[in-house]
């Protein structure tokens, strides 16, 4: 572990007592969750499915005979083909119809999805979701919910874990529109420093040692986390970093947001093979070496499918999943039928399957990085040589930097390069959209002048890539000379 | 307006300068919604739609050539029959396609409902929902944000004006798992006593006007209510009631949540006609008297399509709307594009239409009107033969109210009957499941000693109905014998 140079202060772990051998979950809990009451009606249910051939005369559910509904299918790429998403693209491939029925058989038949169902979603999802989450992270002792995306967990766990007057921990740069609706919670965020590879341990480990509660309220115990192709930066942590990171976060008693939804996207190689093969180059995740259940890891369908999807999952210790489904039977409940239905039956054995899901996120992994060389073959030519600029990002979401100009100016040098830029008709998004400024007084950091960045990405058509890398690359110069 | 006998106090809201003629909505906010920032990257999103023909390479969206569902199809009735659901139900009806597409014309392109989006819902659901509020409730100048139902949007609009410490108003009997929901957010209940007809008005009056601040906080500025087929009772309130309501509501500025999932179902009739025909014989609701928007309705398919389909929509002033969106960009985010696709082609041109969706809904009372009368006809010949329990309730949604010993124990007779039932392989709902015990002293009501009946629904099979009457019958018979 890197450690930073002595500060004043360097309690440890230890020396506070924190070096615990089991974590007490409930202590994380918010008083919220804490004070939550299982659902009164739901507990009837419970005590009426002790006797099989009981008549439920107390259900206010619609019957299914009265639904208008009696199949659902969506024509999907065929997983037969090479190299499905540039079938899919061309329009050459093979299509497969992905059914649900309500009177004939299926993996999940809508009389079930189209029912009430609780808030962790229906078996079939959770099982397949489970299965996937085996072969590729092999978790111990976890459990899957549901969830409506990320964003709909995320804030979910914000209130879950989350007190009034709370820090919590997250990247110095992340995607604001998350750490922002923590602030009405009154949660406060503690930014850590990051480098080209992503949050910097040491930085971590020096802002919880020198945490002065008397001064500073509670220690943070949340850290928020986005550890592959991280929102803006496009850095992925490495191996080493996060299990430096999970270290800290078993140290001090940390539980750690894993909000992953670029994971699937990491893949490098044109390798084709086993779900369990592709997880070999897949990187490792805080939650695959969880063994003591401080990992809330958050995946999702927005990028692999489709964002309109609106469904994922959340995997967690069970102490904190029924805490969670409580709260999803307490607001949003649970996730819509047609997503249920559709997911079960593409990952079912009618469908693509586990492994044919794989395929089509390699395909799509290839798709990706010949945006992404595209991406860079055109800022070398169009903004590179000018030398007014530079690209970085370990991951396909990249992140292309700008040096600024003088550190004391940099924020507003880089609000009008974006008004420059935006009056040349291009829109990229400022660093400053990102930043999180620290209000706790606890890093003594001035990030307002290392915001010299813009976060642009490839995930457009290549028209989009070569008229945009242009435009940015002519206007680079007429502003800096 | 109807009013109970003078108590010690009777201040009226005149006295406390009430009498307001236009509402200050942001008194009426939470804190936790007042603090609410809008979210940064959607800004810079405005930003740069100011011209067209702007490259956006600051976008994070996949691309909808990489969404893998070109086509999403559903096997509904067709309208053009007589009485649909019967057809339906008996599987000799014809069937119609609702289908939505990604590259081929349609109401809702499948490229746009599969991207991220709002979280007031796409326009083309938002303006189908409105033209249909606009034919039943006329509403003056009132703004469609879509919800995932009504438990959804109703804890949504908890957050949004409940503080820790306030009070707000409900029926005394109520769907718990919402009102329970509500605490944990440091939100107290205030039951309003009921009687066949639903909630009392001058007890809504009585408590407004009794209350003293002082000694019991800020005076509830929330009313919950279900104004149809009310959960439990399966009450409907009059006109006369509603008018005194929103009258009591505008004297003492009190927002009205109408919970109405059940509004739909209330046609008496076997009339065919337009939509606005139809409206006529619905019950008018709260939103359509609504002239100084204090009133947010929330409307939901759970019970007219499916619960599964988790969609609905909240109908408010346009400053709530506002603030409601920002939670729902906060939180869950916008409703699933599959839904969102469905209902558009539904209601569309190439769907049912909004005249061939309340063509739907007219069979569908029609259906349900049968089922009452088959357990009304059942009752009377297994249950009320006894003497020892009548059913009650005005609507379509209907409970059997079971008279029970001496009022001083009632609560207790209740549960063993519960257990009776149980074991006699039946389950109906206790009315304590219901019940809402007064924590603030304001009501000097014992609602444990009013908690003699059950809920019933008429919503299973003719069997259940037979043979769940048959079991209630006779244990009651032994119960009481």
């Amino acid at each position: 572990m890197v450690f930073l140079p002595p500060t004043t202060s360097t309690t440890s772990a230890v020396d506070v007592g924190l070096k615990r051998s089991h974590v007490d979950y409930y202590r994380h809990l918010s008083s919220e969750a804490r004070s939550r009451l299982p659902n009164p009606i739901k507990s009837i249910w419970k005590a009426a499915q002790v006797k099989t051939g009981t008549i439920n005369m107390g259900n206010g559910d619609p019957h299914h005979t009265l639904y208008p509904i009696c199949e659902m299918n969506f024509v999907v790429p065929s997983i037969e083909e090479h190299d499905p998403v540039q079938s899919w693209r061309s329009g050459t491939g093979e299509q497969n119809i992905i059914a649900s029925y309500k009177d004939d058989p299926c993996t999940l038949s809508l009389r079930t999805a189209f029912a009430y169902g609780a808030g962790a979603g229906l078996k079939e999802v959770r099982d397949a979701l489970a299965d996937l989450n085996d072969r590729i992270h092999s978790p111990p002792n976890h459990t899957v919910s549901l969830s409506l995306g990320n964003a709909d967990a995320l804030t979910k766990c914000f209130r879950l874990l989350g007190d009034p007057g709370d820090s919590f921990l997250c990247e110095e740069f992340t995607f604001s529109a998350m750490t922002n609706a923590a602030l009405p919670l009154g949660i406060k965020w503690v930014p850590i420093r990051m480098d080209n590879n992503g949050l910097v341990p040491s930085d971590l480990e020096r802002i919880l040692s020198n945490w002065d509660e008397a001064t500073q309220g509670k220690r943070p115990h949340v850290l928020y986390t986005i550890p592959c192709s991280q929102n803006p930066t496009g850095s992925t942590l490495s191996l080493e970093r996060r299990q430096q990171i999970y270290q800290i976060a078993h140290d001090w008693d940390i539980i750690i947001l894993e909000d992953d939804p670029y994971f699937f996207l990491q893949v490098r190689c044109n390798s084709m093979g086993t779900t369990r093969a592709i997880a070999e180059v897949l990187p490792r995740s805080f939650l695959s070496m969880d063994y003591d259940g401080r990992v809330m890891r958050l995946d999702s369908f927005s990028k692999i499918v489709a964002p309109g999807m609106r469904l994922g999952w959340v995997t967690s210790n069970s102490f904190f999943a029924e805490k969670l489904d409580m709260l999803t039977d307490s607001s949003s409940q649970h996730p819509h039928g047609m997503g249920q239905a559709f997911i079960s039956e593409l990952l079912g054995s009618s469908g693509w399957g586990v492994d044919g899901f794989m395929k089509w996120i390699l395909s799509l992994c290839n798709e990706y990085q010949r945006r992404r060389d595209l991406f860079m073959d055109v800022f070398r030519q169009k903004v590179a040589i000018s030398g007014f600029a530079t690209a970085e990002g370990t991951t396909i979401w990249d992140t292309p930097t700008v040096p600024g100009g003088p550190t004391t100016n940099t924020a507003d040098l880089m609000d009008e390069l974006f008004r420059k830029l935006l009056n040349s008709g291009l829109v990229m998004m400022p660093a400053s959209t990102f930043a999180i400024v620290d209000r706790t007084g606890t890093t003594g950091s001035h990030i307002n002048d290392r915001v010299n960045f813009f976060r642009a990405t490839f995930v457009g058509t290549d028209v989009t890539i070569r008229d945009g890398l242009t435009i940015f690359g002519r206007t680079l110069e007429e502003f800096f000379f």
